[in-house]
């Protein structure tokens, strides 16, 4: 396969050595309509799964991603990676971890892995970069209470 | 912005300066249902631009991707990345740039730029990595007619 | 509104009056993706909870739809009918209600009803009927025992 | 098959003995993401399909879809039927008929029909209703010159 630095740079982040508060995990399952004809899941979906999984890092650290919209701040999402180890399957169980890679007030980091329900090995890994911006689409700072709340354990 | 070293990689290689035999490009439009509440076309699109540009490029080369298939040879994604520079609104016309970027056998990968239809400005680019499996989804080997045809100028 | 007497022929089917042991009912939760411009989901993705339902409805009968189509048993859908009441914004909990409303061995109907979560409000209502088929697409008979776990209390 | 007056009440309608001058039509393909594990295009892509119609219809009548929410007026989903009668295969490339059914300042009804492209065999149609609001979602009325430009031959 492709020598890829950018996925290398990401890969030796797993939630088993890095351990840290800036994580969380929780279960998906495929959607029939999220198959492809070639009976796996399509290539688009893990970065919805990513998505959602961004909105359950905020959740988690109790900080809804809409209220953080509601306040005027957008994570307009600049870069998006995913590398495929394991097609997934219709109806088939999945966890997905989200890990704050980075965060400064005009940047933020997420890095994601979708691993098998049972014995956790990687389906997938990737990461997203995001700007902030207002609703303007201009770029802005996020305030101190949000990142404070992202970063919280 | 993050340091992506991965798209750094592919970043030097535009329409313009490659001039390649292996580019084909075309005319794409933003449905309504690929916005999002921001009020720009959702970041996953991107992927799925890529692949109607895939099946464009074998088109172009005068062999179907459905064929291919219907050959049993399948284009498994195993890498995908998008770098997003420019938003996209909803029923706005834009370009979509196919490179391949490299075949073998058993590993294809194709590069992509979306440029604005009128200035030709860079909106996005990105690439994918695909290995060749049968419908079985076990690796194999694309045989020497399918390769001509996708390196055909 | 519209004379509509396909909705009509199921409005009259809701969960508090016909409380039949047809009848499961499950939360789910708007994706950011599932939004669009208009900042409410859109409407396709209507047809897309349909189908979580009845994947849902399936597994709370014992009998998971992944395992009948393993046995050879598609349920087509050849109608397809969604009224829109409420809107539905990102990061909205809500109820999908998933009635069996007729099975036979060659056909299945399902009506479905979106409510919100906390005062059970109407959000859409809709129904879609299947045809069973095997694995080449032609016409056939559910068995009995697939029969009876659908329409087990 | 279920007996759906809702869909009988537009099935005499076909381009044919229709010939209305509300009438537009214009090509398609399936994209492979359209597909499902059925090895067709799931029944969600229609109603995008539909939507494509409209944003068709619209500009065929010079009149773009956007403009007219830029003006202010949305043209909100409330209800939306489709009837599959052949499936459709990824990269096949068919016929979308749409058909200005009835337009009053307040609510706005399309037919439309998916057809193959060679011998104009049917292969689903539908309809959908909408009612008109304003950026606010209140409902309100289409002013005269929209309602002409969409009704002009």
């Amino acid at each position: 396969m492709m020598k890829s630095p950018s996925s290398e740079h990401f890969s030796n982040k797993t939630a088993l050595n890095k351990g840290g508060k800036n994580f969380i995990e929780f279960e998906e399952i495929v959607r029939y309509s999220e198959t492809d004809q070639m009976g796996v899941a399509h290539n688009k979906n893990y970065f919805e799964w990513f998505e959602i999984g961004r909105t359950e890092y905020c959740r988690q650290k109790n900080i809804s991603y809409k209220d953080i919209e509601a306040q005027g701040f957008y994570m307009v999402v600049v870069e998006a990676f995913c590398k495929y180890k394991k097609p997934l399957k219709y109806d088939q169980k999945f966890i997905i971890r989200v890990f704050l890679e980075n965060i400064t007030p005009k940047k933020v980091e997420f890095a994601y892995e979708l691993v098998t329900k049972e014995e956790k090995k990687l389906i997938a890994s990737g990461h997203t970069v995001h700007i902030v911006t207002n609703s303007e689409a201009k770029t802005c700072s996020l305030p101190p209470h949000i990142i404070n709340s992202l970063k919280a354990s």
